[in-house]
This record gives C-alpha cells, sequence and structure tokens, in this order.
C-alpha cells in the first residue's frame, strides 16, 4: 500500500493524488484506506515515514497564546527533529526536493496544502510571511545538520530558540 | 587550471586546498595562479563561477549606515540572483551540498572563511546570529527559485526586502 502510495505521489504530486487512485494502484477498497490513514495527508505522512501529520500538530501550536506562536512552533520543529530517526525522513524529502523536480513538486504541493496555507489562515497572514517564516526553519535545519555550520550544529534547542523565535513571531504578525 | 582547481577542492575541501597544490595539480607556476587569481578565494570564485568574489562585495556591503546593513544584505543578494546566469552556479553548489557530503564541507568552509566570519567579526557579532541570517536568505533562495513555493517565487525584490530586512538587521544587531 505505501510503496504504492509512493509512486502515485511521486507521478502525480501531491495535489493531483487521490486516495482513489492510491486503492486503485495498490489493488484495495478505497474505504480500507481510508480506514486505516484517514485522508490523502495521513496517506502521505505514512508513506514518507514522517513522525507527526500536520493535521494532528497544527492546532496544538496554534491554540496558545498568539504573543508566542513563534517560540512555539521554534521549538516543537527543533524538539522534533532533535531526534534522529523523527529528523530524518524529513531531511530526506527536503534534500530530494533541492536536486529533483518532481520530488520539489510534490513537496511545495504539501508544504502548502498541508502546513502554510493552514497557519497563513488561522493567523489571518499573508500567505507570503508564512514561505519567508517557513523557509528561515528550512535553512536553520538544512546549515545545522547537512552544512554543519558551528556554532550553529551545536547549539542547543533553546539558544536557538531565543535567537529565532522573535523572527518567527514577527512574520506571523502581521 | 580551472579544472585542477575544482578538483583540488573537492578532494581537500577549502580549507586544506592551497594555490601551490592547485598548481602543482595544472602544471603551472603557483605565482601565474597568484597573478591571474589573487588568492585562494579568486582561484575558488573563478573554478566555480560565481559572479562575484566576496572580498570585494563585502567591504562595499559592510560600509554605509549600520543601521541599514539588514537592507543592504538582502537587497544585493535578491538583485544579484535575480539574473539566471548570476544565480545559477551559486545555486548548483548548494544544491549539491544538500546531497553530496564532500560538496557540503567544501560549501562549509568556503562560506565560513569567506563570508560569515568577516561579516561576523567586522561587526562584532556572534558568529551563530551570521550563520541563521545566512540560514534565512539561503531558505528564501531555495524556496523562490527551486521549491518555487508562491507568491515567494513571483514576489517582486522590494516587497522581500520590506519582509525580510529587519529580520538580517536583528540579528546583526546584537
Amino acid at each position: 500500500m505505501l510503496s504504492a502510495a509512493r509512486k502515485i505521489f511521486a507521478e502525480k504530486g501531491y495535489d493531483k493524488a487521490t486516495v482513489r487512485g492510491i486503492a486503485a494502484e495498490a489493488g484495495v477498497d478505497p474505504a480500507l484506506v481510508h480506514h486505516y490513514f484517514s485522508s490523502k495527508e495521513g496517506v502521505f505522512v505514512a508513506a514518507m515515514q514522517f513522525p507527526m501529520m500536520p493535521a494532528d500538530v497544527l492546532p496544538k501550536i496554534l491554540a496558545g497564546p498568539r504573543e508566542r506562536i513563534g517560540e512555539r512552533i521554534v521549538r516543537f520543529l527543533l524538539t522534533m527533529t532533535s531526534a534522529p530517526e523523527a529528523r530524518e525522513p524529513i531531511v530526506a524529502l527536503l534534500r530530494t526536493a533541492m536536486v529533483n523536480e518532481q520530488a520539489a513538486g510534490m513537496l511545495r504541493e504539501f508544504i502548502t496544502d498541508a502546513i502554510l496555507t493552514r497557519v497563513a489562515q488561522a493567523l489571518s497572514i499573508p500567505p507570503i510571511r508564512m514561505e519567508v517564516a517557513f523557509a528561515q526553519m528550512f535553512g536553520v535545519l538544512m546549515m545545522r545538520y547537512i552544512v554543519e555550520l558551528e556554532p550553529l550544529a551545536s547549539a542547543d534547542t533553546e539558544e536557538l530558540v531565543e535567537i529565532l523565535a522573535p523572527t518567527l513571531q514577527r512574520y506571523l504578525t502581521a
């Protein structure tokens, strides 16, 4: 099932892939896919071995005081990616997207639908502000874990929260 | 000469490569390499077909009022990368570094020596603040030109300067 899903997402991208099409590729009933994964997002997250589903996590991050939303996002992303087994599938997709056009399209559609649009709507901010916030955290993760710039690569989570949270807070307050 | 330089930089990384070693690989006198490229940085920039040399550009960006340094950096990077022929060699090195460990090491050493350390010293800021500033601009360029997030990919330079300059200004003021 999950290899059928990976095939369909790679071929069609995230937007055009459907639970029905993935079920057909796997030779199973779409109701079964819905039963186990509840949504296309759930299938994608399982197929990519992501450690969490944005639809579950975002409401928790968005709840709580608006004046500390930047801090909550930065701390969540740095904490989640501090565990190699949670970080690796995410970093793998981000790296592949840098060198493969199909993967870049799939990443663009998934993060736009599952993350960026939801947060921008929930906070009533222009989408571009959410995109530069995402770019900041993407850049930090790549420089910390792939390029291994020092002292960034060895910095502890709370030091980075202190530096980065005001940036995210400003982007998400507009 | 430049293919000899690329070979040496790939094998030894930026820090351990020397003008002498590159000249030996190319079978020419080191004085000739110094004459044409003036420094290891000059050889690297020529070998990678970069559109500019940090040693020439940074003093111009660092001159001028400190309270607008963020704006000058953001505008310079966005303007330079708006021309495909200037952008492509830079984006090519950044992409390769994401998937190739040798290239990641070479990028880390080059940007640390040629850009990050110089700016952090000139402005008397902790290196980590310069690194997250770099991560912000790296992330924006990747999301704009590789992942093509919209509206970020189509936004004009001045709109992005307005959003990003205060972030860089804050990182570089500490």
